[in-house]
């Protein structure tokens, strides 16, 4: 049933924003600057009259702009299309939800393989390193552009929770509420080693040839190899157990060391699909940036939180070993530390860190909930003053 | 203080023992032959009288029969040093240990790497797939060789703790008691998940050329890919938190994806050194082998157990994620359900999968007191006949 109110969204198109174009330029926190950026966006729903109903939606590591709807003449519906539309969880009916192709992206976002400007070819590993911080200031870029001055919230999981939180420390004034999910307060040493675990996979593949392949061969077995570490890490011990346990393939006689069991054949296919859809450089710039996030790198917490109003839900999954529970907990607890009404909500699930891309219902439940009553007090019902409380009691 | 007495096992030298020299054959699980077969080993103690005081050690993926002592002029010692010496866990005054390199390995064993006898070259991708029962039923013979009709125990960690278990079914007269640490019932899709990540890293570096490398450059990058991801479920989130947080290494300016924190260079520095000792084709053999292992693969679990007496104390550690304690505890239902003496404790530690080369301390405690009651009901004391009861109460 929701699936068919979620097709009403129907056919979409992403739209592309270009700013920073010489002589201007887009500073990156590490000083270097580019230009000009296009950033790839959708846009679901209606902007209402006073600008109070905007929701920005962050996409994980390798998502894209493509969050709901269809685009012509394809099948597959955008990523997170059971959580946006009429009566869903951020509903299009009375919402305006945009979604935004990270800076450094590969899925129409300016990114390694953009052309250079200066030499006309793809940037390569000229590209500069960028930041989760640099991300939220492009897309602040985007919503100047669309006129929005404050979002009801910014959301998003993964990567894109951590992008959530810089939005909150970046430019607080600008969201009245804010949902991180199955995310963290920095990247710790684990998430960091997987994902290098990954760039190394990438970077010995000789077709990588230091970021200079885009008119040659694409380093397609590193890439895949990357990506299967990372499907493993997405997924929980009982869900891999559920989902394929010790069942083998059948078929001809295989090779020695080819896959065997179905875990194996699934995270081939995983691989190799994820080859087809996504830069190699991209996936050296995204998860760098996730690596380098650390909310308080600059500043002491208390002064960095300091006056902030915005409300916080932050989501975590019971079975999500990557971004465990406790670190949903440890933002929570910083976070009221500093006087911001924040509260975190563990959601039971077998899924693992894929769990926000697949439990639709209590995350619905959740949102819709929280979103009701950030309108009331963010920017007051009907005209009424804003209600200064707290709404977690 | 115990570091000492261990040190009084002082150098020790490698054996090797070669069977089913031709026109004998080793027959595998796969039915496949092969022969000769050497198996490296070392052992610590003395064997006494009536032969009732053998242990038998097993090592984990990538270790070797080097377990206690040191070698002429070098100066690391063996990887279970602490557990076996003078007053150790395994007590060298008064147990005669064993350990050997598995079949499949690179250590003196016969493996991949070793001499095809049909070409003269190394076997390479020809060696035919090994099974923990195949690296089992070639111990056998070993034991066989030195006069040993009955072990007192049977003990080993991870691949070790599945060798220990297959010992149990496949040959349960010879073994008074067994303890199965920090291992499986049978391998999970995600422990083949990661297994098959590494596998997939090492094969897609061309340089392992199908196996075929001994006479060129050997697969570097790609083994020591494997070796980071196995390094990574080896740890633990807190163990990783503990030992390297966000640290980040000063020196140089950095290559834009060389490693930035402690914790990436930590796994490059165990990627390389792995690459330094280990052949990249057993990699994949051994690593074949432990995903394929299911006890219970080919009889009922009731006839496979039907009549075993062998008692088992099967260990797990709180913080291990890669064999989490429930498959020990799976382990020790399995073999109550069919009447054999069978307890699991669960060792509080940090230290993930590693925690068995680690917490010596408590390990020493338990297998002391094991052995001790094992040797007493085994054997019976001093000569008195054997006494048959459960000594879990």
């Amino acid at each position: 049933m929701r699936k068919n109110k979620a097709d009403h969204i129907g056919i979409v198109e992403t739209q592309y924003f270009t700013f920073a174009c010489p002589p201007d330029k887009f500073i990156l926190e590490s000083n270097e600057s580019i230009g000009p950026v296009t950033l790839a966006y959708e846009t679901y729903g209606e902007l209402n009259e006073d600008r109070t109903n905007a929701v920005l939606v962050l996409h994980a590591l390798t998502g894209d702009a493509h969050a709901a709807g269809f685009h012509e003449g394809q099948k597959g519906a955008g990523w997170w299309h059971d959580m946006i539309g009429p009566g869903l969880a951020f509903d299009t009916e009375r919402y305006f939800v945009i979604c935004s192709n990270v800076l450094g992206g590969c899925r129409g976002s300016t990114g390694p393989a953009s052309l250079n400007p200066a030499t006309q070819k793809p940037y390569g590993l000229d590209f500069p390193l960028i930041t989760i911080r640099d991300m939220v200031n492009a897309q602040k870029y985007l919503l100047d552009h669309l006129g929005i001055e404050k979002l009801l919230t910014v959301v998003g999981g993964s990567m894109g929770g951590m992008q959530a939180l810089q939005w909150v420390v970046s430019y607080p004034h600008m969201v009245a509420s804010a949902i991180p999910i199955a995310t963290t307060w920095e990247h710790t040493p684990q998430q960091i080693a997987f994902n290098e675990a990954g760039r190394q996979a990438l970077m010995a593949d000789p077709n990588w040839n230091n970021g200079d392949y885009y008119e040659r061969r694409v380093p397609e077995k590193g890439l895949s190899v990357a990506r299967m570490i990372g499907h493993i890490t997405y997924m929980s011990d009982t869900s891999m157990n559920e989902k394929f346990g010790r069942r083998t393939k059948d078929g001809e006689k295989p090779f020695k060391f080819g896959p065997k069991f179905e875990i194996e054949s699934y995270l081939h296919y995983r691989g190799y699909d994820f080859v087809k859809r996504f830069d190699p450089n991209s996936y050296l710039y995204v998860t760098k940036a996730a690596d380098y996030f650390s909310v308080a790198d600059y500043k002491p917490i208390g002064k960095l939180l300091e006056g902030i109003k915005t409300r916080l839900l932050v989501i975590a999954f019971s079975g999500d070993w990557l971004y465990p529970p406790y670190q949903s907990q440890k933002i929570v607890k910083i976070c009221r530390d500093a006087g911001i009404d924040a509260k975190c909500r563990t959601v039971r699930s077998h899924y693992g860190h894929d769990a926000f891309l697949v439990e639709f219902e209590v995350q619905t439940r959740l949102y819709r909930r929280f979103l009701k009553k950030v309108k009331e007090t963010a920017f007051g019902p009907e005209g009424t003053p804003p209600i200064v409380k707290s709404f977690y009691g």
